[in-house]
């Protein structure tokens, strides 16, 4: 093996982003090698791709899967167990890059793992920064860690900013297709079905960030991760719907002048860049071609029919431990909706009780801010049964 | 006057450019000192220019102007006749950056006069890199002198370069808005009036440069610009039609990202950016709102209504001296359409001839552009009493 590969782990190797990393490895292998993958508990595919890429290690959070893993797998190589192993993976020494791939707020202490080990973070899990932004960044700093961000918004905003200074930034702004209800009637709203939630008009992705597409609350979370990633007040971050998600974020400087990071709506591209950052690599992903699509519009946001990207700006605007509830609040929302038991509309109603109800607290450590995640978990799945009785 | 500001000389401050620069300079001129400023025929303008931003000179290149001016104005600074005053202005030692907004091709000596006592230039001239590109890329490189583009597109293209690797670009895609004819029948074309093509749809420029960008030759010479600046084969510089001259050009790389300057159509952005590069300054310029906008279209240029743009890429494909015919030709015919000696068509035609019957010459020396751009001027004019005969 050259010595001189970058070596990368892979935190949640099996989910939409962890697959399509992999597929950006696939032509560019030469320039990498892996250290860990992790999976939680898709671990026919985990084995498929340890046999195919031999990862110095795999990492399988939910121990029953781990010893049936354990017991059939062909991989050689390392083979940890539990939320234990993932942090392991996270803190391997050789690792050059961790990606963070996982889903909502587990994605925490994994990524405090990597930062702690002095390794650059791709962030592909904004629950991370949503919920623990604070004590991420000032372990990032102390730790002098780079956090490269993957989502597609904020991929476009760094993309924007090579080069620029910081304070000659006067606003970032983050564009939203606007989901699938962009143009559903308020009325309608009610009896939307967990298929059409499912359905997102421009992206490809996993059920959880695909609800959070056609609710919007993803671009709350997205203003609050900008808020942390690139240093700035949310006064500074405004979002815009452009249906065609085509130009994926804009950067409006000092001078009146405005950038934007435009690309046909594939997530290997913003991976591609976080793994090669700040350089490019040359990949052969379908090109946008302006003329083919002809149109692109750009509306304000409707707050109205979307009121959990208003709760988002709420939770920043209280600050502390909000929008660690906002974030809990909406995994457990979104799960039950996914199963059936509540309805779309219910989402922004158990988030915003979850707000009303729930103790803020002004400057969490990591423990409280674990505390007030399970505790808003427990309230809102004791809302859900009470009104389900 | 403090020391540490940066000398700035203009060569043309009383065209559209000039005066919008000074516009500019109004904002900021604790950043700036004036060297020299210069004018053509427009003494009234000049003098007035002369008296509110206390210059080191000015130089008046008609010398019946320059008698006039000397002997009523109140100015005390150095007062420059002629060309070879011009040439001065732009040799001024004190210069730190000298702004070439010229018209056609009288920039290309001045030019290379400021090239060749190791001044940054600004280049609002693009006939410049039309008629001498090689010459003046050449001396550049061997001055180390850089040349940072004025015009909204290659501003455009510059500003999404900033931190970017040359080698990561995959091509350039300079906008155009398609000027006042984009929607004409072309039946429509022989008739059209100089006022009509004197009301560009976006922009607020000089007279030649709103005929050039009628005929659409003005992307041509684009092409052939960025060629130089960027110092680009012509395959991988693109023309996309975009009405709305929002997107002022994009930059396409080799991962399939594309990165986009955006702005009000206001010149007096690229002119800020020029002066300050790299760096941006606070200016209260309009801003950009995309909701207010709404809407921006795309569409592939049309050669078979805008038969200038094919000549400009003919000639690019010629090589040598044929981009100076290009220029020369297109000069003395848009002067007679402005003068209402020949129809709008006629400037197309009259190009076409001079590309067929002057002789091309492989790797022009200055002297030999300057023979060529005469012959040229020759020829198109007696095309053109030939044809009113």
């Amino acid at each position: 093996m050259p010595s001189n590969n970058r070596i990368l782990t892979i935190l949640g190797s099996t989910g939409s982003i962890g697959i399509q990393t992999l597929q950006v490895l696939e032509s560019t292998i030469e320039n990498f090698e892996l250290g860990y993958i992790t999976a939680n508990s898709k671990i026919d595919l985990l084995e498929e791709q340890a046999l195919k890429l031999n990862p110095y290690g795999v990492a399988i959070s939910d121990e029953k899967y781990y010893l049936e893993f354990k017991k059939k797998t062909n991989f050689k190589g390392k083979i940890l167990c539990g939320e234990e192993g993932v942090l392991e993976a996270a803190a391997y020494k050789e690792n050059d890059m961790v990606l963070s791939a996982l889903v909502g707020f587990s994605g925490v202490k994994p990524t405090l793992s990597a930062i702690n080990s002095s390794t650059t973070v791709a962030l592909a899990n904004k629950e991370t920064l949503v919920s623990a932004g604070s004590i991420i960044t000032k372990a990032a700093k102390e730790k002098k860690v780079q956090i490269i961000a993957v989502d597609s918004e904020h991929s476009a905003v760094l993309q924007c900013l090579i080069g620029e200074s910081i304070d000659s930034i006067e606003k970032i702004i983050l564009t939203a297709s606007g989901g699938p209800f962009w143009t559903t009637p308020e009325e309608e709203f009610e009896s939307l079905s967990v298929e059409q939630a499912l359905e997102h008009p421009n992206w490809s992705m996993g059920s959880k960030i695909t609800i959070d597409s056609a609710t919007m609350i993803n671009k709350g979370f997205e203003v609050i991760e900008a808020h942390w990633l690139f240093d700035l007040p949310i006064d500074k971050i405004e979002v815009l719907i452009h249906p065609q998600s085509i130009v994926h974020s804009l950067v409006q400087f000092i001078d009146g002048s405005v950038k934007a990071q435009l690309g046909m709506p594939d997530m290997r591209i913003p991976i591609s860049f976080a793994l090669s950052y700040p350089k490019r690599l040359n990949y052969n992903f379908p090109r946008l071609d302006l003329t083919d699509i002809g149109i692109l519009t750009f509306e304000i946001p409707d707050y109205f029919r979307f009121p959990c990207l208003k709760l988002a700006y709420d939770a920043i605007e209280k600050g502390g431990s909000a929008t660690v509830v906002l974030n809990a609040a909406n995994e457990i929302a979104v799960k039950a909706f996914l199963e059936g038991r509540i309805s779309f509309t219910d989402i922004a109603q158990l988030i915003d009780k979850a707000l009303n109800k729930i103790k803020i607290i002004t400057q969490p450590t990591l423990d409280e801010i674990i505390e007030s995640d399970k505790e808003t978990r427990l309230i809102v799945k004791s809302l859900i049964n009470d009104k389900l009785k």
